[in-house]
């Protein structure tokens, strides 16, 4: 017997989340396109060379990769094994965009502004609210240097979220390379690791906290000035922070400092929010090459979005070398989709309609002196712009009307005796009215609400 | 280096392809769902022991397996790297709805009617048309036996691709028993090949034919005879088709001859088109137990929809013995996606419009006062309806105006020198007009169309 469910970490998507799902996609979509953001797509499948060594860090080891068939399959096999996969499906969709612009570089606008929406695959150990397939939603823009393409992807994505209905948002912004430099100042070693301390500091003791930084090579005494300056930080007003920390750090800090100033005087007001600098957000990517920055909610203990500039991920994997200006200027955001999906549906932020359809057909149960006639009639029906359902079949009105309501179809109308003679009942109400072909349209129409 | 493009027989979608998609994706689901289908979704992969033996045919050799992980994988090896793999990417929408429909029975309606679009994957020899990643696009009822169902898949498909703007369709109707009985009647021994060899009947010469049919166990007087009754039944109108093929054969045939007689009495008229019997069409499943159908349009030499009743997968998926009515009846019709997108592309068939934005707005190259004024004003339009797109940084005009034409943009706006006075160029005309800021939002709504 085949198993008879989804494989571990997938999921099925029934009607009801299908179509919230749908609605928050069409959502999000129209926020971006308003911005002059564009759709596209890429294969779920890439070659495995595009995905390696390209900064994917933890999800590059997450890989699915596919198996090779026939005589290429039974190759690998006679070499040991070794080679059994040359593609593997998408674990994000940063890696693939960099991918499609070295390929269509000369079919793109100058400056690309993409979106894309869709699945990505992930091995995740299978825990509560992790999934081996999941949404994402990135928007980027590829060729432009210029900070106000931080600037625009920051007020999308903000736009985006506030329409949704989130409010009270603050985004977090720093720089990847001041980052590296503040880590120096500390005396840290490793900064990979360094990082991934920063990112996790608020969650584990202060005991703890000392032991990871003095692991990355921060000195005792260091480390607790380092845990006095992040206290600090919260305290100042971004332009007054930025002024500290280009004093706090060497002349090779301006130019980072400039681009964090020009990011924070372009931005507009945030819908719904505010913009600060926290010279100790970190992310998860090794991709990150300047600007980097998390958007959080009220009363969410998670970040909602992230993002950040990835300058040359294109040239590597183009393998073309960057120029004297350096190479394919990236940046770009992405929403959490699943967790942004999670939160609505328990907010119940969904505007979306669950119905079925507006009406629901059944035959007379007499053999009727033209059968097509319930079809007949469900196409007048749609054509006056409703939607309808047709019973197949006879059933008892018993199970026309449970069957009207799992599907949340609000009228049933019973064709009756006489032609062209219908009776219509309010599923809520359970009542019944007789109604004339000429009456039945607006009669419906009126009450669809 | 990375290979820059997608790997063989995979496609990517740049921004007008995709809108194109985005526009035949929505144009189905909006006839689907006025008919009372419910969309839903299942995971790409599924467990391998789904999809073996389920009838899928050719498809089913043609699944790309993913493989196993880590220690699993280990495992594999060692056995001679016989089970390297325990799931593998969906290869048509059918056989999961099937999977889907066991594992959540009981939390849909009595009557299950949904449509389901999305990508599926077969390692098809990379050649022209054919892709190893395409979406499909599938209608179909669970729980149902009535013939309504037949004729309510058939309405809503023919309805879809009448409105796409397809005409002269032709609805071809069959029987799977009855062609089995067909084919007994003149001895074929070898229906699976029997089948296929009625498929490409159109495309191989009568000599081809006869040799081919005689290798199904036909005797020579038998293949001519066969020959001769497929070409004059071209020339019977359905119904008397019908009756001579009941004559023609046994008492088993005539339960399916009146399930075709039912389906042909409950199909109101196709929108564009007819429903006409060929008790030749064959069909490449072997899962379907009943009718089957298969939609062509005027001036197009291969089929746009093909579909069937399929009753008994779901029970061969769930392991549960069909009751004393059979097993969970079911019948479906699926779109041919791509032919059909591709068809509509060389014909000219979207509405789509291709513009990236209404609007470009670039700044005055002057630094402004307030550096963020070009996205403040892009938000005023914005919220007036207007898709806004802001130039990034400072260029010359020339540049801006080439990304407008790539962008298909109509109009660009530079912020003046004076506050709040703006110079819009038409780009087709090339023509500028000044505009304070009163002005400009009725302006530009009026020239959007």
């Amino acid at each position: 017997m085949a198993k008879r469910s989804a494989p571990s970490g997938f999921r099925d998507f029934l009607p009801e989340q299908y179509r919230k799902r749908q609605e928050l996609i069409r959502r999000i979509r129209e926020v971006y396109e308003s911005f002059g953001y564009e759709g596209m797509d890429t294969p779920a499948l890439e070659n495995l060379s595009v995905f390696q060594g390209k900064g994917g860090g933890e999800n590059e080891k997450l890989m699915f990769h596919v198996l090779k068939r026939g005589a290429d399959l039974q190759r690998a096999l006679e070499k040991g094994g070794n080679e059994l996969s040359d593609t593997a499906l998408r674990f994000d969709l940063t890696v693939p965009l960099a991918r499609f612009y070295a390929t269509h570089r000369s079919e793109l606008p100058t400056i690309f502004k993409r979106y894309q929406m869709g699945p990505v695959w992930r091995a995740e150990r299978p825990q509560y609210g992790r999934f081996r397939e999941f949404v994402q939603c990135d928007v980027d823009v590829l060729g432009s240097s210029s900070m106000a393409v931080e600037a625009d992807v920051l007020s999308a994505t903000t736009t985006a979220l506030a329409r949704l209905g989130f409010t009270g948002l603050t985004v977090r912004l720093n720089s990847r390379p001041l980052l590296h430099m503040l880590g120096d100042s500390f005396g840290t070693t490793q900064s990979a690791q360094f990082f991934t301390v920063l990112d996790k500091l608020d969650k584990i003791t202060v005991e703890e906290a000392k032991i990871e930084l003095q692991q990355c090579g921060c000195a005792e005494g260091k480390v607790q000035e380092l845990l006095e300056y992040r206290l600090a930080v919260s305290k100042f007003a971004p332009a007054a922070l930025l002024e500290d920390l280009s004093r706090k750090l060497d002349e090779r800090a301006k130019p980072f400092v400039e681009q964090l100033k020009e990011i924070l005087a372009l931005t507009p007001p945030l819908p719904s929010g505010q913009l600060v600098f926290d010279p100790f957000l970190a992310r998860g990517m090794d991709y990150y090459t300047g600007p980097i920055f998390e958007v959080a909610a009220e009363g969410v203990p998670f970040s909602l979005a992230g993002g950040g500039r990835f300058d040359g991920l294109v040239d590597k994997i183009a393998g073309t070398k960057p120029g004297p200006q350096g190479g394919v200027p990236a940046c770009g955001f992405s929403i959490g989709f699943e967790r942004v999906f999670t939160l609505m549906e328990e907010r119940g932020m969904f505007a979306a309609e669950q119905r079925g359809a507006d009406v629901l057909l059944v035959s007379s149960g007499q053999p009727e002196s033209d059968p097509s006639a319930p079809m007949r009639l469900a196409d007048e029906l749609r054509k006056a712009g409703l939607k309808v359902d047709v019973f197949p079949g006879v059933a008892k009105p018993v199970q026309h009307f449970a069957y009207a309501e799992q599907k949340c179809i609000p009228f049933a109308i019973r064709l009756g005796h006489q032609p062209e003679t219908f009776i219509v009942r309010t599923l809520s109400t359970r009542e019944d009215v007789q109604k004339s072909k000429a009456d039945l349209i607006a009669y419906l129409l009126e009450r669809r609400t």
